[in-house]
C-alpha cells in the first residue's frame, strides 16, 4: 500500500490544471509545486535551512549519482537520505536511467568535456538515439543496461530491479522506475522499441517494489511516460502505464519546446487524474505555465540553481546576468517584486561584488533567489488556479518577463 | 573622541590575562575573542546568519582587498561595510600594510603562484626583508608605498592618510594604522629602520583620522606595535605607540613561533593596560592559549576556514582530514563534543562524501564547524579567567589536542 496520497482540491474550468495536496511520510506538498534538485544529496551551495527557508517542499536526488558516490551501503548505514542530508521533509529519487544512458555514453564518447558537466551536474544525452550506437556506448538489453562510470570508467550494470534496490537503500519518499531515456532523434522504430521495453521495465518495478512489503509502506513507486513526440506512442504509453497501479507518474523524454504543451496534455488526458504527475526536468517559467496548463502536479529542474552559480538571475522583468558592469554600483535588490532572503538582504552591488570576487556566498545568495523565483511562481499558479486567474497571471507575467 | 570603550573585568593574577568588554557602535566584544575573517565582506562559504551562529561576535575585513575591489566609492555609497555585507555586528579593517607589502611583492615575484593563493584569500610575505630588494616590488619610501595590484598589476599608491581615508570609506568600527610589515628574516638594522618608520606614520594615521570629527566618533583607530623579533625594538614600539592616543592597539609582525609567547609579553607589559589589544594573524589553539595568557584581548586569523576548506578540521583530539578513507563510513559528528550545527545534523560520513562530491555545503559545514571550535576554544578561556581555571584548561586541552 503506497504512503503517497493526492488530493485535488480546486480544478481549472476549460483546462487540465489542478491544486492539490500530496500526503507524504515526511509532509505534505501543495501542489503544483517545483521540486528542488539535490543531485547528490545536497542543494548545491545551500543549507536545508536555505532550502526550507526559501519555501522548497521537497527535494529530489539522484540514484546514479549517490550509487556512485557515496554508495548504497552507505546510503543505508545512514539511515537514508532524510538522514544523511538534514532534510526532514518530502523527497525523491530519480531511478539513474536517464544518467545512465546519458553519462554512460558520455564517458566513451566525449569523456573530456561531459564528465566536467557530469561532475557539475548532469547533461542532455547526446547520439544515443540508436541502439546500435547506444551499444558501444552503454549497452541496453532486455533485462537492464551496463554502463560505465563519468567518475573512473568502472563498469556497472543498472536492472530494473537493481535501480529500485538501490532507491529502497537510498529511502526517499517517492521513487520512479528505471526507463530507457531516448533522444528526441530517435526514429519512430527505435522510440516504439524502446518505449515498449520501458513499459515491461516499469512492470518489473512496480512488482519488484511491491513484493517488498516494508518498502511499498513507506516509498511511493512512480511510473515514467515515454514515447517522445509521437502523440500516439505518448497516448500508448499514458494507458498502459495508467493502468499499472502506480503512486504516481512522470512524463520524461524530450519534446521539441513548441509540442511540449500539447505532448502533455495527450498524456495528461489519459493517465489516471487522481494520482500525482511529476514533468521531468523542466525549469523555464513559460513551460511551467505551459504544464501547470495541462494537468502537471510537480516539475524539476537544475537550471535556476545553475544559472545562479553563473550568476543568471531571475527577475519579474527578464533575466539579467549580474557580471554585466551595470550592477557593480546598483544598490537595488535583485528584483524589487521579490521577497527572498537575498533581495531583503543584499544589493545587485553586493552581489557583483562576490561573483567578481569568485566568493561561493555568489553562488548561495543566487541559489536562494533564483530557486525562490521559481518555487514561488509556482506557488501563485496554485493561488490563481483557486481564484480562478490562471489566464491573467499567466499573461501578465509572461508579457512582462519576455518583453525585451 | 574614539567610540571604543574597554572594560576589564577580571584579571589572572600571576599572568597578564584579562577578561573584558569592548563597546563598539555595532554592540559588545567578550573579551577575549577570537575574530572572524571577512576579507572581501563576506566570511568565505557563510551567511552572516552562519556567522552569528556560530558564535562570532565580531568580523575583520581587508582594506587592500576591498580597495581594489569593489573599491572605495562602491564601499562608501553602499553605506559601509555594514550594509554592503549585511553584518550588523562590530566590524574591523586591517589597514593594507601586510598586503601592500606581500603582495605588491608577490605580483612581480612569483605572480602565478601567490596570486593564486591571494585570489583565495592572502598570504606570507617573502623576501621583501629588505628595502633594496622590496624597492623593486613595493616601493617604500618616507611618504608612503607605491605597489601593483596583485589582480592585473596595475600601480597604486597608499599612504597612512590614504590608507585611513579608505577605512573611513569602508566604515569598520575599528581599523588599523598603516605599517610595514617586515620580514623575520630581515636584520636588526632594517628592523629598526622599518619600526622607526611606521611609528612616523602611525603618528599621522591618528592625526589624519582625528582631523575627520565624524569619523573619529564613529570608528576607534588601533596602533600596531612592530619591531620583529627583538626585546629592545617590541619594547620600544609599545613605550611609542603606547603614549599615543590610540583606541586600541595590535601587534603585528612575524615572531618565532617559539618566542611569540615572550614577545607578546614584552609588549603588552608596557603597553597601556585599559585599551584592548589585538594580536595580528593568529589561529593555532597553543598560540591563543600563549597569546591569551601574555595579555591579549583579541585575534584573528584565515587558517580556520582555509583550513575547513581544505577538510582539515579541528577536534577535541586533534585535527583530523576529513577526506581520509575511514570517515567514509563514519557516522559519528566531527567532535563529539562540540555543539556546533554541524556536528549537531550531519555526520563524518556525510561531510567525508561533500568533500569527495566537491560540493560547496563542504566548505560551509566545515568552515562553521572550524570557526565555532576557535571561537568557543577563546569562550572557555574568558570563562576560566573568570573562574580561575585557566592554568587547568590549559594544561587539559593541550595534553589531549596534542597529544600524538
Amino acid at each position: 500500500m503506497s504512503p503517497i496520497k493526492f488530493t485535488i482540491e480546486k480544478e481549472l474550468s476549460g483546462t487540465l490544471a489542478r491544486a492539490g495536496v500530496i500526503t507524504t511520510p515526511h509532509g505534505d506538498i501543495q501542489t503544483p509545486a517545483f521540486v528542488t534538485v539535490g543531485t547528490k544529496a545536497t542543494v548545491k551551495a545551500l543549507t536545508p535551512e536555505h532550502v526550507k527557508g526559501l519555501g522548497a517542499q521537497v527535494v529530489l536526488a539522484n540514484t546514479y549519482h549517490l550509487y556512485l558516490e557515496p554508495g548504497e551501503k552507505i546510503m543505508r548505514e545512514a539511515g537514508g537520505l532524510h538522514n544523511f542530508m538534514n532534510w526532514q521533509g518530502p523527497t525523491m529519487t530519480d531511478s539513474g536511467g536517464f544518467q545512465v544512458f546519458s553519462l554512460g555514453a558520455a564517458f566513451n564518447a566525449k569523456v573530456g568535456k561531459l564528465s566536467k558537466v557530469a561532475q557539475e551536474e548532469m547533461t542532455i544525452p547526446e547520439e544515443v538515439d540508436e541502439e546500435d550506437k547506444a551499444g558501444k556506448l552503454a549497452k541496453i538489453d532486455e533485462d537492464g543496461v551496463t554502463f560505465k562510470s563519468y567518475k573512473d570508467g568502472s563498469e556497472h550494470r543498472f536492472t530494473p530491479e537493481r535501480s529500485i534496490e538501490i532507491q529502497h537503500a537510498i529511502g526517499a519518499d517517492m521513487i520512479f522506475v528505471f526507463d530507457e531515456c531516448t533522444s528526441p532523434m530517435a526514429s519512430y522504430e527505435y522510440q516504439r522499441k524502446a518505449m515498449e521495453r520501458t513499459h515491461r521495465w516499469a512492470k518489473r518495478c512496480l512488482e519488484f517494489h511491491e513484493e517488498s512489503k516494508l518498502q511499498n509502506e513507506k516509498q511511493g513507486l512512480f511510473g515514467i511516460v515515454q514515447g517522445g513526440r509521437h502523440r500516439d506512442l505518448r497516448e500508448e504509453s499514458a494507458r498502459v502505464l495508467g493502468a499499472m497501479d502506480f503512486a504516481g507518474y512522470g512524463i520524461g523524454g524530450s519534446f521539441d519546446k513548441d509540442d511540449m504543451d500539447k505532448a502533455v496534455g495527450w498524456v495528461n488526458a489519459i493517465l489516471p487524474k487522481e494520482k500525482p504527475r511529476h514533468l521531468l526536468g523542466i525549469g523555464e517559467p513559460i513551460d511551467l505555465f505551459g504544464a501547470v496548463e495541462n494537468g502537471c502536479d510537480l516539475f524539476d529542474c537544475v537550471a535556476p540553481t545553475r544559472m545562479a552559480r553563473n550568476g543568471s538571475l531571475h527577475t519579474s522583468d527578464g533575466r539579467i546576468n549580474i557580471n554585466n558592469a551595470r550592477f557593480a554600483s546598483d544598490f537595488g535588490p535583485i528584483d524589487s517584486a521579490c521577497d527572498c532572503y537575498t533581495c531583503k538582504n543584499y544589493t545587485r552591488a553586493y552581489l557583483s561584488h562576490l561573483f567578481r570576487s569568485h566568493e561561493m556566498l555568489a553562488g548561495t545568495l543566487a541559489s536562494v533567489h533564483n530557486l525562490h523565483f521559481i518555487i514561488s511562481l509556482v506557488e501563485k499558479m496554485r493561488t490563481a488556479i483557486f481564484d480562478g486567474t490562471f489566464e491573467q497571471l499567466k499573461t501578465e507575467f509572461i508579457a512582462q518577463y519576455y518583453k525585451k
